[in-house]
């Protein structure tokens, strides 16, 4: 068990609450966040990440080829970066399948909804809709599906009166900002593996000690 | 508001235990069940309902020209014995649409997931085959779908470390021997309804003294 932090890199978007939640957290710790890759410019979180002293890079499409040009020379700089976990904040785009496998089990999300249940954009819209009395939110592996890898962490919330989108965006948002933290720290101390009877169900090994 | 106890009757084909859960919260106070119809012969809720002195009829698919024949036999001796709730306890089979127009917004399911995930048979394996975090409970309307009408009661319950269906079930069956009572006293006092401007959206009138 190494005590060296866990070099990670982070995919933002849009406000990056979500990065700033690891930068708040598990940054220094057990985790240090070596790069901040946006696919588009102007993203508050890059000025947060630039705050808080990380390198950032945005790798529009338009400065490439195409998708997995734009996902190639990401992946180059993650690497030489040497992030060995990348985790997604609010990034809103498919990666690659060649992308995914230049990073093995070593890509991780956050979700505003209890996975299966409403994947993809507008997952608090799509749950408000379907009338659910229970909201939530999961930490999973990223496959080249659209929220559809293995499930880390998740945790649910009773709102049985909520109507609202902005509501149960405030309300999920905590929960958000402390199981991604969560789900690097884990990660961090090598906790998260594959059962092998069943590679989608994530066994989370108990804090025991300093043995084994 | 009405002081005399809603007549319900309950549509069972295994073991009843839901129905046993009605039959020792609800019956006799907010509900009286007045009817127990199975699908099958020899279902073990059929004794449970007869020695609660409930009426109990079998209905088998073969002995009527078709499932529509057979629902329609149904739905007669349930006017008749004035049910004005139908739950469904158990009960493994689709109802038709000329079934459920008989009991308009007045027939309710009970289900081992968080709808809409993992709607149909054999939920808790589904769940545990994808391997959520969250397992949970539904009370829902019925329409033709499968586990597809708007939700009444939702309860979830975090089990990180599941990974058998029977202790699953097994810490589900509370959740569910409370919700269905809960939403049959909910129907009871009138309490549950559609929001006008979205049906799927069901609310729940908070119990305030007997104004309005």
């Amino acid at each position: 068990m190494t005590e060296s932090p866990l070099p990670i890199a982070v995919l933002v978007s849009g406000a990056g609450t979500n990065l700033q939640a690891l930068l708040d957290t598990v940054h220094g710790h057990e985790a240090e966040v070596v790069a901040v890759a946006s696919g588009a410019p102007g993203a508050l979180a890059l000025e947060r990440a630039a705050a808080g002293g990380v390198q950032t890079r945005v790798f529009e499409r338009s400065d490439h080829a195409d998708r997995e040009a734009r996902d190639e020379a990401m992946a180059d700089w993650l690497v030489e970066r040497g992030a060995r976990l990348l985790v997604l904040a609010g990034y809103m785009e498919l990666l690659s399948a060649a992308f995914l496998e230049r990073f093995p089990d070593a890509v991780i999300n956050v979700h505003p909804s209890l996975l299966p249940a409403f994947p993809g954009l507008h997952a608090i819209e799509q749950a408000l809709a379907y009338g659910v009395k229970v909201f939530g939110v999961t930490v999973h592996f990223v496959d080249e599906g659209c929220d559809s890898g293995p499930v880390i962490l998740q945790r649910s919330l009773e709102l049985p009166d909520a109507r609202d989108p902005g509501e149960v965006l405030q309300a999920l948002r905590p929960i958000e900002h402390s199981l991604l933290p969560e789900a690097v720290r884990l990660f961090a101390r090598g906790a998260v593996s594959a059962d092998p009877r069943n590679p989608r169900r994530i066994v989370i090994a108990p804090q025991v000690g300093e043995s084994s």
